[in-house]
């Protein structure tokens, strides 16, 4: 077997085999295969897309390139999985919410990059909070209060780190089998068996159209009962941006404040779904039954204390968040209301302030971010503050109409959430 | 500007502008843009191709990346190129000939890589041959004589060079944008000024049919008058072996032996019909009256005795040609017609027995070949010898089958040239 006849079978819309699609990732890992080569081959993957089956092979052996987290001992296990958006704190929100309903959460996750930290950057802005558990005490956590999360280990489907760095830097990040084998990889190798997908749609996405939204979802659910795990896709708006906080330390917040307040907002409306898939899916009960659960237990505390004991028990100690020395506030100079605002811009703008990094190496402020003070719809009056922004650094200069725009008349039809599919 | 945006760009299937090619032409060469880029671009431009206007710039950009040669001041001057070809000795024979009808030959060629060797690889199988020639030397040898041949020096298109070797390792080579391009940076910055082009179409050719031969025999046309550049096209059969000799000492033998006995073979055959296009395009004549000068050139031994003289004039000494200590004949078990000689089969054979490189730095036994006993049609009987092996090494395996078929009926419809394209 031979790397070029690969590219070139796939360069010229051929099926790859089993033994094939094993042979580059094992080889990529390996050295063998160079970054030029797969980067050749990703790109006509890319172009010429992949058969069910390639995905699944492609899924197999990258699960298989690494370690793997055998969690059989443990049942009612749940997890859920976003394929990227601005803001998105949902888990600090679901997983106190899902593991109060009696369902087991044993999340690994990542650190960001590119404008918005990860959800282990937001718990690393708790100080105290160790983000670094040993195998042994996460499944003790998770036995003792029914959740934990701790930083990915770099063990884990060691072929997909290489290939998603790989991705990042050659314009191949845009790929429907690409993005449901790199998901899949980690879930099945991290001891995932149900999985609620939250895919963000809309033109600063991943996914851009809901078309290529039902191909993912179907692709995922697929990969999953290949692998006996129950995969639901919820398919979100991207556009929208989720609560009000963006930047580490104020998401922590937000997080909290949220389960305490239950405001009615897009951030608790697309939490509560999520949460009710995954007790859905954990408890093996209806979707309705599931939903009752999920609100008792943010009416009656449950979830909001279950967050706090969470942050306790691996160290963390939310009265000393850090603030920033900085606060800046944007007004209004229209009336209006406002119509858009622009989450990426808002991103990039966190990202200036400190929040986030631009390279692997690069350390964050974690008290650095925005609070928004009007949402979408919301009336405003010239002088009215729209954003409040914290930093440790200079103001940088911005660009108000790129961030929101206030017009005359309420903008309609804004979906949350498009569609379900199991 | 930025090699992302530009490969997702290419990948969207949208016109890249002037300034971006020069900037992926520019950056590459000078290291900004990394292997693993590039090879991700040329698979989005293998599959998706190239507008004209993009290959005008990208043949112009990698043109410029390196040094020009100014040949302004020789008139009649005219160049030959083949796509590639097994036991292709042509330029041997044509130079010699177009020359000796009043045109000028200055030649830069390569090396082989493959299994078969290059121009330059068969003139340095003469003993004292200079393949090395100064500027200087080789303008002044081309004033006297009317032909030179050099090795394409390193600093010629090297944008070129860079892409080409990355191409060969990534599966990108057919691609009749990127061929283009190749040629005719090469063929602009080394002074020529009107060039035949012999396009080899077939299975095992990187053409692999007529309709893509008519593509780039039209791009490499409309290359051409943009760089005031006449270019003549011949679509030509690349299944059917040249002559009867294949190893670099063979072909040399073989092109004087043709020169001198004017076989009524293949070879000459398209010899005499490429050097007819060179004479009318150097000379500015009908190709009537240019082919009338071939035949008479070939006939009065004037050709001939140019091809000594050029050998001389560069210091080879062609009585002292390499022998091989091993020969052995390999005969016909069978009776009836060769029908199939298997050109690539032929070419990985004389490989095997010292005459090609399998990486750049191997060393050539210029003595090691092929000679071709029965050709194509020719009558067998059982004991005939077919081919006549020559090497210093030990006799590898042969499977007769692979190398050619003798069948009971004649094969028809071999036709060595499909289609001029001017």
């Amino acid at each position: 077997m031979n790397i070029i006849d690969i590219i070139i079978k796939k360069k010229n819309k051929n099926e790859l085999t089993e033994e094939e699609i094993k042979y580059v990732v094992n080889n990529f890992v390996s050295g063998e295969i160079k970054d030029y080569q797969m980067s050749s081959l990703l790109m006509a993957i890319v172009i010429n897309g992949m058969t069910d089956n390639e995905v699944i092979y492609l899924t197999k052996y990258m699960m298989l390139s690494g370690s793997i987290l055998d969690l059989n001992n443990l049942t009612n296990i749940v997890d859920k999985h976003s394929t990227g958006g601005v803001g998105d704190k949902t888990t600090l929100i679901i997983s106190p919410i899902v593991s109060s309903c009696g369902c087991k959460v044993a999340k690994m996750s990542g650190r960001g990059l590119g404008y918005t930290g990860g959800t282990i950057d937001k718990l690393e802005a708790i100080p105290g909070f160790n983000v670094n558990l040993s195998k042994e005490d996460f499944i003790k956590e998770i036995n003792e209060i029914g959740m934990a999360i701790t930083s990915q280990t770099e063990d884990i489907a060691i072929a997909d780190k290489k290939i998603y760095a790989l991705r990042d830097v050659t314009g191949t990040t845009e790929s429907i089998p690409l993005i449901a084998s790199s998901i899949m990889s980690k879930k099945i190798a991290s001891g995932s068996k149900n999985l609620v997908l939250d895919i963000k749609v809309g033109e600063g996405a991943l996914i851009k159209n809901l078309d290529d939204a039902h191909k993912l979802a179907n692709l995922m659910i697929k990969i999953g009962k290949e692998n006996n795990m129950k995969v639901v896709c919820l398919l979100t708006n991207m556009d929208i941006p989720l609560g009000n906080n963006i930047g580490n330390s104020l998401e922590v917040l937000e997080a909290i404040n949220s389960l305490y307040y239950n405001p009615n907002n897009n951030l608790m409306k697309l939490c509560i779904e999520l949460s009710s898939y995954m007790v859905k899916l954990g408890l093996n009960i209806s979707y309705e039954e599931a939903k009752e659960k999920v609100l008792e237990v943010i009416q009656n505390k449950k979830a909001y204390n279950k967050l706090l004991e969470f942050i306790k028990y691996q160290g963390g100690d939310v009265n000393k968040l850090p603030k920033s020395r900085g606060i800046y506030e944007i007004k209004s100079d229209k009336e209006g209301y406002l119509t858009n605002l622009h989450s990426l811009e808002l991103a990039k703008l966190s990202s200036n302030l400190g929040s986030g990094r631009k390279n692997k190496d690069d350390k964050i402020d974690y008290s650095a971010g925005i609070i928004i003070n009007k949402n979408i719809n919301d009336k405003t009056e010239v002088g009215d503050t729209i954003l409040t922004l914290y930093t440790n650094k200079e103001l940088p200069n911005i660009d108000k109409e790129k961030i929101f725009n206030i017009e005359n008349n309420l903008k309609e039809n804004i979906k949350l959430i498009y569609e379900v599919i199991e």
